[in-house]
């Protein structure tokens, strides 16, 4: 393995983060708050070990196979994490390291999965607020491929990056050159997220509040902001409505652009995903209509179950009704929906749904070859004949997918809460979503120390899918060979 | 597709069932029980549509191919239940059609999950007693397989009736004819069933308790017979012992009595088995002794603890403790357990230890293909190079598996109860485990008869491992081609 290049682009990515935490030194400075020095500190701190990380390290070369791709997504993220949450401590908003660690990788994960209640929410500096949605933001495309984006010098072989990073059963170059591919897709991100702004902002939504659900939407992370949440039934619409938009694969956007919007609108998974939320929207609507109080009116309840859907399907996880009362049926579909995710190339986490499509083929394929035992038919997807290799890796990824949330469950068990709370704290952690039934609605606080180190671990598993994390816990992936 | 020899086939299955409906007959016969006529009605009733159906069609040729075996063996269990829960009904001891269903579909797929209170098991007839119990034991190793082992004329085309019949990823001949095998098989169960009863009847427990219980063990059912349970620290080692025995491949059985014993101890899932049952009762017995009064003394709290994990890793599902009440931790490995089930060519239901070794190491060689994506390397298990069909049937049959139980899971939901029941009881019917937690921890009659039907379905589906029953729903399965 290339450890000196591994080091050397850890390094690169801590140096950005230091001029990241910057802008949270700038919005504290606005707001006259007292926290911009512990941001200011976290930015030096992070800059001088990503420059020693950078120059200690010497590289022979700077080739990285797919091994160095994953190694270095997992370490980035780690320690993306470790300095992000330095800010959290010691402005003393959040004081204990695990708290603000499981924040703090919540935040970049884009799970939205919150120690804090609303009152603390309310207390707390702005610069911090800004920070924790701003990291929604940064995990949500990948700083990796922010990196690629803007680094000059790097070759095509970090496509093993991106590949890494990025979500989905099928990761390819929009574009032939690497780099472009990936400032295609953060200005594809940048505009979507400033119209929703601006969208928010039309609504008299103050500029602050918009550009922190803005990215909290982008991100598909979902934190909340403050202990009203979000109340006006326009913006409620707005937030909807973008949720859906990043829950779409960027491709599309991208042959949108290129004036090739009738090639995006074939697009199996867009349409799956569409029918998939009219459909859960429909159910949920008839089986809640006139349940509880809040579901009176047809507009309110329409409003506010596409906005549940869109919310769990898209993996941000916003609410704004208490999910947690509803009754056993359409409580059960949202549970089903925080395992789907909505399209792979966005923004969104769970497993994808043309993860889900090229299941549901493969387990047709296998029934026909039960009646068939020779015949051999190819499965198509998108368009393309779908190769065994892409098959046969969506269909382990599953199992794997399983096991890492059933042994998670497990582990969370030991902190002795209920059987709902423990499963769904797995699944919403791992598929970052968010929000999970129970003891673990409103906040993660009710946990220990270790059973948030879990979940933190967990919400990195899933966002990166894996492999990246358990690759680099693997002695023999170090190893020289 | 051949539906003159489906039809042929269902109908000497019922004929069959006639001829099995005789024996609780005579059970009630010797209690002086009226419940004798609801026998003989039922039995008559199976032999007069058997009769018909196999005279009415007059198959061409007896040509059986993977279709018609999977159909045959989907209609002749719903057959067998229908027919089956007709005694039930008549001796008015369970006189709901839907309880009477969902109790015999709970005996033949050795669910065990019961709609019964004990008092209501106190006041039946011992003829249903015997009948309930006996389910289990002609369900275990599938009466199809009883099929080719007693009827003269059956082709070896036959395997592919006890392909479907039989659970686990690879079922192969163990002596060139498939008569022959069925044949050993059944010797096998026969005699390990009556071992267990001379074991009991040893320890002071009555012949009949003794039958019933042994049946019940060996079919890896788990029906309780009465309200008081089985109290004699004896007799439970007894059980653990042979629930544990039960859950072994029966090859390895066959091999021993061909004195190749040195074989058998070599196969690798026999020894993952262990293992693993090992490896939960310790953890179990480490996080519940003293925390609950029944394990005070070490004694005690080994013994329940291994009848536990022998009940559910088997998919048996006596109870000697209150396991619901346990604390989260060891209740979580309880769950898990209901998912693994012991080994393929067992009587026991879940996902078979085989299929998840044989997931485990796709995922292995997946980390490895990521790393180095031009290595090839087979997968061996059971000391054979393991085959890619074999290897992508599991891994897409788990994915169809966890398809299903989440669907269930959606489905039972519907009937309003907490998230713990509806997860667990359909977990539990779907695996064939039996107690279900929390509302359906005792028995199963707080479902409305939609539920159960539900439920019922689910337990064949999980018994027949989904196939042939979703395949008999297709109407594409019964077209001509």
């Amino acid at each position: 393995m290339n450890k000196a290049m591994v080091f050397k682009i850890t390094g690169i990515i801590l140096q950005i983060e230091a001029i990241l935490l910057l802008l949270p030194a700038v919005v504290s400075l606005i707001y006259r708050e007292s926290a911009v020095w512990s941001y200011l500190i976290a930015a030096g701190a992070s800059a001088i070990f990503g420059t020693l990380l950078r120059f200690v390290t010497k590289p022979k070369n700077t080739l990285i196979y797919a091994r160095e791709g994953l190694v270095i997504v997992a370490l980035c993220w780690v320690f993306m994490s470790l300095f992000g949450c330095l800010p959290f401590i010691m402005s003393r908003d959040i004081p204990n390291f695990f708290n603000a660690f499981f924040e703090t990788v919540s935040g970049f994960t884009t799970t939205g999965a919150s120690v804090l209640t609303g009152a603390q929410l309310d207390a707390m500096a702005k610069g911090n607020l800004f920070w924790r949605s701003f990291t929604h933001w940064i995990g949500g495309m990948g700083v990796l491929v922010f990196v690629t984006a803007v680094i000059p010098n790097m070759s095509d072989r970090s496509i093993h990056i991106i590949k890494a990073e990025m979500p989905g059963p099928i990761v390819g170059k929009l574009v032939p050159k690497v780099k472009d591919t990936s400032r295609v897709l953060y200005l594809i991100y940048i505009l979507l997220t400033f119209t929703e702004i601006v969208f928010l902002l039309c609504g008299g939504m103050p500029l602050f509040d918009s550009c922190l659900y803005s990215f909290g939407t982008a991100g598909t992370g979902g934190f909340s902001i403050d202990s009203a949440g979000i109340t006006s039934p326009y913006a409620q619409w707005v937030i909807t409505v973008f949720m859906l938009i990043f829950g779409v694969n960027f491709n599309l956007y991208y042959l949108i652009l290129m004036k090739r919007a009738r090639q995006a609108l074939k697009s199996e998974e867009l349409w799956f995903y569409i029918s998939m939320v009219a459909v859960c929207v429909i159910a949920i609507f008839l089986s809640i209509f006139k349940a509880l109080p809040e579901f009176s009116s047809v507009n309110d309840t329409v409003r506010h179950v596409a906005f549940q859907v869109s919310s769990f399907v898209t993996t941000t996880g916003y609410t704004t009704v208490d999910v947690n009362v509803w009754p056993a049926f359409p409580k059960a579909i949202m549970f089903m929906l925080m395992f789907t995710g909505a399209c792979a190339g966005s923004t969104a986490g769970g497993l994808k749904l043309s993860r889900v499509m090229i299941l549901f083929k493969t387990i047709k394929k296998e029934f026909q070859r039960l009646i068939h035992p020779r015949s051999i038919r190819t499965i198509k997807f998108e368009g393309k004949a779908l190769d065994t290799v892409t098959r046969h890796g969506v269909t382990a990824y599953f199992a794997i997918y399983m096991i890492c949330i059933l042994f998670i469950f497990l582990v969370v068990s030991f902190n002795g809460f209920s059987f709902e709370t423990n499963v769904t704290a797995a699944v919403s952690c791992f598929n970052n979503i968010g929000p999970a039934f129970d003891a673990a609605y409103v906040n993660y606080d009710c946990f220990n120390s270790f059973t948030k180190t879990i979940l933190s671990l967990a919400m990195l598993l899933g966002r990166l899918e894996i492999y990246p994390l358990l690759l680099s816990f693997s002695l023999r992936t170090w190893s020289k060979k």
